[in-house]
Formats: C-alpha cells, structure tokens, sequence
C-alpha cells in the first residue's frame, strides 16, 4: 500500500510530463514543472533520458538552477552544467548557501570558480574557502559558517531586539549560540525559550550547556548518528580549542542518511552511486565490468575445485545435477548471516566482546536449518536417483556448508573490517565464495570416498 | 576512516561495560548508562546477549525506561517488558508522547494498558484513541496531536504574551499553525518570525500558506519523501475537511529513513527486520528457513535443467566443471541490473513510460559485458581444456545469460511491483533463477547440440 501510493503519484506525473514532451506542447511541463520542490525537479530530471532531460531543464525556473544542481547524482549533475553558459551557471549557484556550494564547487568548470569566487563579497569567499578546507564527509564540510551568537550577559528582551534589528535567521534556526568574547561555544540558548520566557529573564539563567557539540573532524556517520540518537534539529560544530565554527542542520543530516543506505544497496552489487538510470553505455560498462570480473576469480576458484574431482563426476553424472543445490543454498544461508553482521557492525553492536556468543548462535542456527534442509534435499535425491548413499551424502555436505556459511557470515565481515574494507560492500562476494569452494568440496569430496568405494 | 570512528567509539563502550559486567562492579556500568541518550541506550541493550542485557536494563534510570523502549526493536522489546512488573511499566510509558506512546502500546500487556488508560486524563485518553484509530504507516498514526495553534487576527505581541503564559512548547516547535474557529488549517507561522518582526506586526502578514499540509493517509514512506524533498522540521497534518489533527516532526521521519533502509537490507536477504543479534535460536531457525525453502524450489528448477544433459555431461565432464561459471556471473549481473531498477522503482524515476528506453540501454551494456567476459572466459577455457569448439560454446553462452539477465533484471521487478510483491525483497531471488535455468540451459544446450555432432 505505502509503495503504491507513492509510486501512483510520480508515475502520474511522469507518464503526463512523458505525453506532453512527446506532443511537443512544452506549456503544461513548465506549468507542471514550476510547482515541484527542487528536490523533486532533480529526481524528475533523474528519470528522464538524456533529449527530454535538457528540454525539462531548459524549463526549470533559473531561480531553482542552483537548488536542483545540489540534488542531483553527479552525473547528472555534469550533463546539466555541460548544458549552462558561464553567466547563467554563476547567477545559479551565487545565491546558494555556503555548505551547499562546497558540495558543486568541485563540479564547476576552473572558470566558473573564479567567477564566482570574484562575484562574491570577502566574508563568504572566507568561509567558503574555510569549509573547502576540510575533508570531504566530516562535519567541517557539512556544516554552515553562517550562525546567529549571543552573549550570556544579556536579557531576553535585548536579545530580541537584536533579532529584530538583524532580520532573517538562517535556515532551521532552533537555536542561539552563546559564545565568549573569543567566540568559544559555552552553550546554546532554545528559540522556543526566547517566545516562552519572560522578557526581563537573564540568558544566563536559559543557557543549557548539556548539549553535545559536534568537532569539525567528526565523520559524516558519525554525526548522522548523534542527530539521529539525540533528535536534533541542528547542532553546533567547534574545532580543537571549542571555537564555533558553524553549524550543521538536520535536512543536510537526512540527505546523508538517504546517501549511506543507497551507498550500501548499490555498493552490495558492486554499483557506484552516482550510475544513472541512463549513464552512457559506455560508462555503465566500464562501472560494471570490474565488480563482474572480481566475482569471475571467485567463480575460476569454484571451478577449480570441481575440476579435481572430474573423474567421480564421470562415473556419477548425478553429482554435477546437484552440486549446484548445495553450493547456491549455502550462498543463501551465508548471506542471512552476513546481513545481520553488517548490520550489527554499522550500529556498533558489533564488536570482539561478542563476537563469539555469535558465532556459537550462527553455528547452533546452521547445524537446525543444515539438517532440516538436508533431510529435505536428501528425501527429493533420493526420489530421483533412488540411491540412499548419495542421499546421504548430499544431506551430510550440506550440514557442512551451512556451518561453513555460519563461520564465513560471521568472521569475514570482522576481518574485512579490521582491514579497512567495507563489508556492506565487499561482504557477498566473499562469503559466498567460500560457501561455493566449501559446497562443491564437501560434496564431490564425501562422494568421492563414500560412493566410490 | 569515516567507519572507523564510529566503531572505535561505540565497540570502546561495549568492551569496557562487557569487562566492567564480567567483574560483577556494576558501578560503572550504571554511570556510564545514565551518560547516554535514550536511543544509545537502546543500540547498546541490542548489542548485548540477553543475560547482561537483563542486568544493564536494570541499571537504566527508571525516567528513561518508556524512551529505551520505544528505540529498540520488537524482540529486544518484549523481553525488556517481560522483565517490568505492571507498576514499572506503567510508570515508565505514561509520560511518554502520544505518538511514542501509540507505537509502543501494541506490546503492552492488556493489564497494563487498562491501567494506563485509567491513569490518563480525559483529554489525553481520546488524543491516544484517534492516534490508534489510524493504520500504521500513515501520517495519522504518525502525528503528534500536541499542537500549538493561534488565531490570524492578533499581533506578534499578543502571541508572544500568549506563549509566555502557555510556557513550554512542544519539542521540535519551528511553526505555530494559524486555524480557524472550526479548527480548520488556514496556515503557519515561523517561530523564527516571531522573533525577528516588529511586536506590532500583525499574524495575518506573516502567514505562510504556501506549504503543503500532509493528508491524515499519507503513507510513511510518502511523509519521509515529502520531508526530504521539502526540507521540513515539522509538518501538521490534516483531514478531509483541512481540520488540524496533530503535527509530524523530523526526528519520527529520520527514524522512518532509517527502518525503511533496514527494511530492504534484510528483506533482501529474506530477513525480518526486527530479528535480533541474539534471537533465541528457535525463533532464528523459523524465521530463515522459509526463505532458504524459497530459494530451494529455484535451485531445484535449475538441477532439473540441468538434469536434462546428464547425457551430454558424461562424455564432457569439462561442462560440469564449467558450467558454475556462466549460471553465477550471469546472476551477479542480473543483480545489478536489478538494484539499479529497485532504486529508480523506490524514487519514483521508473515507470511504464520509461521501462522500454532502459531495456534498450541494458541490452546494449549486456551485450558488451558478455562479449567482454565471454572473451575473457573463452580463452582461460581454450588454455585450460585446450578445446576451441568448447571455449566459443561457453563465451557464446554468457552473451546469451548477460542478456537474459538484462531481460529479467529490468522486466522481472517491474512485474513484481504491479503484482503488489516488493522487488527489494522478492527481486533477488526471481531473477537469479532466470540466470541459473539460463545459464544452464544456454551453456549445457550449445554443447549438445555444437559439441557432441
């Protein structure tokens, strides 16, 4: 249900702009395309091939360029840009905030920058050029230079009428910050506390300074995690010496949450997040064919394996029709494990304190669904093959896999880990090769000794 | 680098609390539990096996039992509850929010929920019974009816004063809804306006009526698509007749990300979301063993295939050690064809209206792919088995399974979707049978008919 009204809704709209593009008649896709939020204009231009993509974009309200550009794939992105003059690109991204230029800037033709970079006054060149300074997905490039401080020693009547004379806050403003004469963050005061409390009230008495800030050094998940586990709307960020450098606003921390759990269902089929629905074939090949031949060495390994025992499979054919149940169910159960692993380990819940305890759980789960399954696989061979030995022998190889896909789901994502390499990525192939060496070794093995004697 | 912060920091905290548990000085332990926030509680409760998750739940100040439970996971839940006496319980959820409330009272004991019904005042009581009238995973089941409206003809000075006397806001306030006298939704105003207009300013000028208002309906996933999309801190949510009914904020939609990102991570794997890491083995038995038998039926399909060239794989038994090859390979690309089309599907981006153009565009990159790998197993075969009528007949049979798994990645989800099946789940294990059966078939079929005349 959930799915299905979502899906009703775009496909509606996609299926009516697809019509209009098709008949030519560009006045209701502008009309269409003027009540979407950037966001939705970016995944509307996503879904679009290439030709009716730039006639789309061609629609798009100039005002909107710099927004949409913010949130689409890079590539994407780059067939946009390819698409603007050098004037039209800067009036787009002139206007936008400094976080979100720092995530385009490197996006950006060399003389676009320096256009910009000249358009723009000294304060925000400064900043920009502060928040370009630290690495990408830490909370120094996320965040936003631009925050509203007051001082303790103040009342809440002044400070409103400091607001007033100031005008427009930032984006998402739940909060002031409450800083020192060297702007070191002493705390922050609520918004909501301003309108609740009594003009006359001392800042000093709202200040709460239990609050978290974040170092400018923090990892993106790691701040995706403190906003999610502490319900911020947005947090501080502070360098060494507690210095307030900016802030970082929950609708920046959504986009990662949304990028991490793409990152992971891509990166699981070898997939860059950044591949188009309609990326040219030519990188779409290129992108794909490196995960492929990585699980081709794999797939040599299996067949190597199967190689050594090619003279049982000569005198029992059956072997080679069941081999592949073995191998595959195994694969299956070893990839259950790895998922709960992979999960674990990216909520923390993972680690060598209980690492055992869960792997003595797997193996006491593999050695009930190995024998129930192989009690089943054993009962269909023997219908068709009618041989109680080779029954036995395939119930008894896949006991084995499912302890081995135990071991590997358990251990192989810790060990990728320690080596600094992403299980959510790298975790299927591995342990479904060691379930496919394991699968076809201790079956054509067990046949070999017990049907050949 | 962004990975290992977080483990470091949280795997740190698990081994120090398992080693302080292990000495039995449960001083610790209880001070560093009464430093975490409430969802770090819960994330650490589900790390741990369930003897010293006992004791450490016992540890947990009472005022934080509601939030705990309210941020772990279904299984982890009941236990936690099995272990309250009534008193307890009802204690700890009946300060919770009525939407935290709404989703935790489902696991309550009926004892318990009576009580708590009894305890509620008359106002809160009915709040609850609206909130549970709706279906879960919409934005009536969703909201909050805790909301904080104002009426258009009054002034900024006349609302400050108003909200001096009210006092504390509900959390995450950044707009008071404007309604009329039947409750109606006319539109909202900042916070942030409240505090940067002149008090004389009057409501009716600051009213915002461009936002959209989410529909009491609206599925989950609808209401999180909309939040990122719009960048909201909250949104209020209305009826048929545009009556206020209660108010949805960001920290319920990050949560609703987050589930849905988990939802197809293990639902891929044929997972329930809410197993555990420490799910009692029965309980983990039950729950994988259905989707191993799923994915049984498919191996099975693909040993009768199989089965149907014993013949020929007794005089070739080069075909047995081979065939592994083109079955597998051929599956990890359909894989990535699939995850690419789940997305699009998920986003919206893929539809009838564009399903034929990215079918074209996948048969042309499988194409490329099988040529490319097909080439490249060919001559690994010629060099192995010294056979070139062999080594054409395996790279033949790969272009045709790349092509049967750019058939099937693409068509096959679609397909799913209009049965109502969701492809994240389903997906995987539908097209990797297409690849197996013509793997098989292409690879052991060429041979029959090429090989053996």
């Amino acid at each position: 249900m959930a799915e299905a009204v979502r899906h009703d809704k775009t496909a509606r709209q996609l299926r009516m702009l697809s019509d209009a593009l098709d008949s030519g008649r560009l006045g209701p896709v502008r009309r269409m395309v003027h009540t979407l939020a950037p966001a939705e204009i970016g995944n509307l231009l996503e879904s679009l091939p290439p030709d009716k993509r730039m006639v789309v974009w061609g629609l798009v309200d100039p005002e909107d360029d710099g927004e949409v550009l913010v949130h689409v794939g890079d590539e994407v992105r780059e067939s946009l840009i390819a698409d603007m003059d050098q004037d039209e690109l800067v009036a787009a991204v002139e206007d936008l905030d400094i976080d979100d230029l720092a995530d385009l800037v490197e996006d950006l033709p060399g003389t676009v920058i320096d256009q910009l970079l000249h358009s723009m006054d000294r304060e925000n060149r400064e900043r920009l050029e502060q928040v370009l300074s630290y690495p990408e997905d830490t909370a120094g490039r996320l965040m936003n230079p631009d925050v509203v401080t007051v001082r303790a020693d103040t009342t809440v009547d002044v400070v409103l009428r400091f607001l007033r004379l100031r005008g427009e806050l930032p984006e998402h403003t739940d909060h002031l910050y409450v800083v020192n004469r060297r702007h070191q963050l002493i705390g922050w005061v609520a918004l909501q506390d301003l309108v609740t409390r009594d003009p006359g009230t001392p800042i000093n008495q709202l200040i709460d300074d239990e609050l978290e800030s974040l170092h400018v050094d923090t990892s993106a998940e790691q701040v995706a995690r403190q906003f999610s586990d502490n319900d911020w709307v947005s947090a501080p960020v502070v360098d060494d010496g507690n210095v307030l450098l900016g802030r970082i606003t929950i609708d920046d921390v959504v986009d990662i949450i949304r990028e991490q759990a793409e990152h992971q269902a891509l990166g699981a089929a070898g997939l860059d997040e950044d591949e188009d629905l309609f990326s040219p074939i030519r990188r779409a090949v290129r992108g794909r064919v490196v995960w492929l031949g990585i699980n081709l060495l794999t797939a040599f390994l299996a067949a190597a394996v199967i190689g050594q025992f090619d003279a049982t499979i000569e005198q029992i054919v059956a072997l080679a029709v069941l081999m592949p149940i073995v191998a595959g169910i195994g694969g299956n159960a070893a990839v259950q494990v790895l998922t709960l692993m992979v999960r674990g380990i990216a909520l923390g819940q993972v680690g060598a304190s209980n690492a055992s305890i869960l792997l003595w759980k797997e193996l006491r789960v593999a050695l009930i669904n190995g024998l129930l399954i192989g009690a089943l696989v054993g009962a269909v061979a023997l219908l068709w093959f009618g041989s109680w030995p080779l029954s036995l022998v395939i119930a008894a190889a896949l006991v084995v896999n499912f302890c081995s896909a135990a071991l590997a789901g358990v251990l192989l994502p810790l060990l990728l880990k320690r080596m600094r390499i992403d299980p959510a990525v790298a975790g299927t192939v591995v342990v479904t090769a060691v379930t496919d060496v394991m699968g076809f070794f201790s079956f054509l093995g067990l046949a070999t000794v017990i049907l050949l004697h």
